[in-house]
């Protein structure tokens, strides 16, 4: 979650339009923020309600006419951004470029082909354009933190998944013999599904063990899960812990060198000097 | 949860009386609280016991007669504490005091509309009422340091409740058009309810999927769940350990006011203020 | 779990009898925990057999007979435990003397009163007996941590139940109200076991919601119970880092002091000088 | 997981053949493996086709051709992995070398026997290979401090497998007598296999309680199944601490081999002895 790379173009017009639509460290820009929020929420909640039968047959007409406020307002706002950021070729290629292309897209190629009902649930993706705040003050630093633990983790949460995966064949094959096909347990990639599911702890009910043998080892699979469990867990958080220690000592005091200071100090703890920020 | 903040009455009754209901630093008031305690359980376990019909069709009189029973105390209760308090608008406006009057108002307006039934069940809102044994010494800094971590969390939680809520969505819109209405994924609101049931690992079974790749994807949804329940585990503890330490060094900065500072700190973080320790 | 607190008594057959019995620190006293450990695993196991329909109706009598075998030798060992301690009245009424005599006595009330059938599962509290193995060497510390987080995060623990069951009772009536007898929510009892199995995200699938409004009602519970199991996992493993800590402080440099040894540790990390233990 | 302890044989085509099969640490010997794995997944992908039917019936052959391919390479790698190593019979009967041979046995079994079907299964042992990717750099480190984890808490997680093992016991008794055979408490093993899927909070559902005193203690299991995780994960988590702690500080005594000293630690904790940093 890097800090938008973008930058604004020339001219005060489009320096202005950049620190509304990109920034939000003024009120228009933080205004601008919220009503994006609020239109790709409504928009996603008028996209699902389109699936609903009931909803559709009686409101279609409604949700069709939203639906287009919606696609004009966001082609408005891509135009827009193309139009203020310094390279346009740039924001078009980088990932919410595209995000934001695929939002409106849909709508448009619906008037040309009408069989693509089935591609108009693309729009959905516009959820994904919520990601935008997090372009906003102090997210940065908790969504990095969140990240830099999935990446310093990596290697170990492999070995988890690939002993996890090597647990459920093994258990999955046993099944397929003991239980057979009348439980449910057809073959053996459904006996791995059933072996997700429990290990897991979903526990859908959909395929469940009948024999004594068979509930046996469904027995010993839970509470393997039920301990596995716990590995990941501590992984993630130790190097949680870690990343957080990390990140707060990022700020030194120079006056007297002390490390670590809570991500909200402003003075040293230890000789009251004022910190400085990068 | 900050320490009640009502005040006794003027006259030595009133604050004899302030000192038994609202306060638990005395054997009667230690009394008062525990009998509280005591009425609250039983009078929430006979609006229960009336929503189920073999009870309520051969003790409904009984329950009838010691539903009253409670809500004259309570009556009685909440008028003492109109008496004993300084300022009774401030009480009767304070969440408590609402609490208190939605305890008691249902069964009187029972008597004035015969077509009240399901508005007495606002009576079970008296559960809250438990919640003033926190004022108990010792409560106030346990529930301080559990609502202290919920507040500094709150951003990370945030991020992760977005992160959880785009999966959900990305997930069922593809569930919905692999399974279609055969398996019960009607609309993506309902495959929604599908996501957050498996996602969550409560896996009910009311809605699995039929296709081998519509159970592929579940897997996949399955093990990021397992995955994902990780991360607010990792926020929360590590957030309840910096609450705990801090709590521990109870210091307080003379000049600004900011609590919650480490236990080696000299110097306020906020405005660099020398810190006085006891 | 405190160290088993009876003496031997006195003449050197009953010293001798008492630490192959009570203690395990002989080859003997080792060998007789083992035996013990033995027994009592293969005695559960005939009990909860003779439970199994297809198993009693054909192997009825040999269970009879086995069950017999272990009755008799219990019986002895428990007249052995009473002969060899110092105070017998002392045993036989501590946790342990009340588990072995209830672990012998079912089965001969079994002779006198035919209809005894149930009873005869009290035999099954002979698991309990197992705990003795626990007196064995390291096994004190390691459940001894176990206890004191228990006894260190009661208060937190209290807080945090309450709160889950003002949850359930809120969400119970809701469910009650808006789902109502169709789908499973007959009582507010009956919700309230709907509201346990899915905030403890067990998910049986027997009592599931069937409007939209109670499937969003439901999700948001689930998404609660995914969120709480945070607390009292952060709240734990807080208190046994603590325990963890405090139990290793315990031993002390007596040349220079460092404290904080490692459970295994025979020499001070920080001069080398050998550490004396309790 | 300890390096391989394999050694090359004489000469210098064995010693190439060597770096390649067994080693990683040339771009030769990364490529081997990188195809080794490949080969190990299409291979393990092939075994589960063949027992899904609709698949097996249509392409039988191609698969029965395919899985011919994979046993032949296999065995020319066994072959040569037997060549190139210095003491054959030492990998012959290692574990990954037994593994290797189950790997490659069936298929040619399956040419004698016609009835050998189910035997053929044991080629899905191939998925253990996989865990030679182990023996590539860094993740030995990884592996290890999991491997630690779990022998340094064996005692502890012991303890608990004992309690939760009693609880399920007793709560399994009591539900078999208070529900019975018309819910599916059939006997006390069957109650031990519901006690275990509602502790674990799997909850397929396929045994639920009916009465109301059942739902009761079901309720009373899934509230302690939910406590009880924290248990396993504290434990876990506390020893992942330490041991990455130690893994960090790679001080061996040099005079008694002690590993894992803490950071700070001078001085061997087992004999006292100086230590040597680099």
């Amino acid at each position: 979650m890097t800090r938008a790379t973008h930058q604004a173009g020339a001219g005060p017009l489009r320096q202005k339009l950049f620190s509304v639509i990109f920034r939000s460290d003024t009120p228009a820009g933080m205004a601008f923020d919220v009503l994006l929020i609020a239109a790709i929420l409504v928009s996603v909640t008028v996209v699902m309600l389109t699936t609903v039968e009931g909803v559709n047959s009686r409101h279609g007409r409604t949700l069709y006419l939203i639906e287009w406020v919606f696609t004009i307002a966001f082609t408005a706002e891509y135009v827009l951004r193309l139009y203020c950021v310094r390279r346009p070729a740039h924001y078009a290629t980088s990932f919410f470029g595209i995000v934001d292309l695929l939002s409106i897209l849909p709508t448009y190629l619906g008037l040309l082909f009408t069989g693509a009902g089935p591609m108009l649930v693309l729009r959905i993706l516009r959820i994904l354009r919520l990601f935008r705040v997090m372009h906003m003050a102090n997210y940065v630093t908790d969504a990095n933190i969140l990240l830099e633990v999935l990446k310093s983790s990596w290697r170990k949460t492999l070995i988890f998944i690939y002993a996890v995966v090597t647990l459920v064949v093994i258990f999955a094959t046993l099944m397929h013999f003991i239980e057979g096909p009348e439980a449910g347990f057809t073959s053996i990639p459904m006996s791995m599904y059933w072996g997700i599911v429990t290990l897991t702890t979903v526990g859908y009910g959909d395929i469940t063990p009948l024999t004594p043998l068979g509930k046996f080892i469904a027995t010993i699979t839970m509470i393997l899960g039920y301990g596995i469990i716990a590995v990941p867990m501590g992984i993630y958080f130790s190097e949680y812990t870690q990343a957080t220690r990390r990140e707060r000592s990022k700020a030194t005091c120079k006056s007297c060198g002390q490390r670590g200071h809570e991500t909200d100090a402003r003075y040293c703890r230890t000789c009251g000097e004022e910190l400085e920020r990068d």
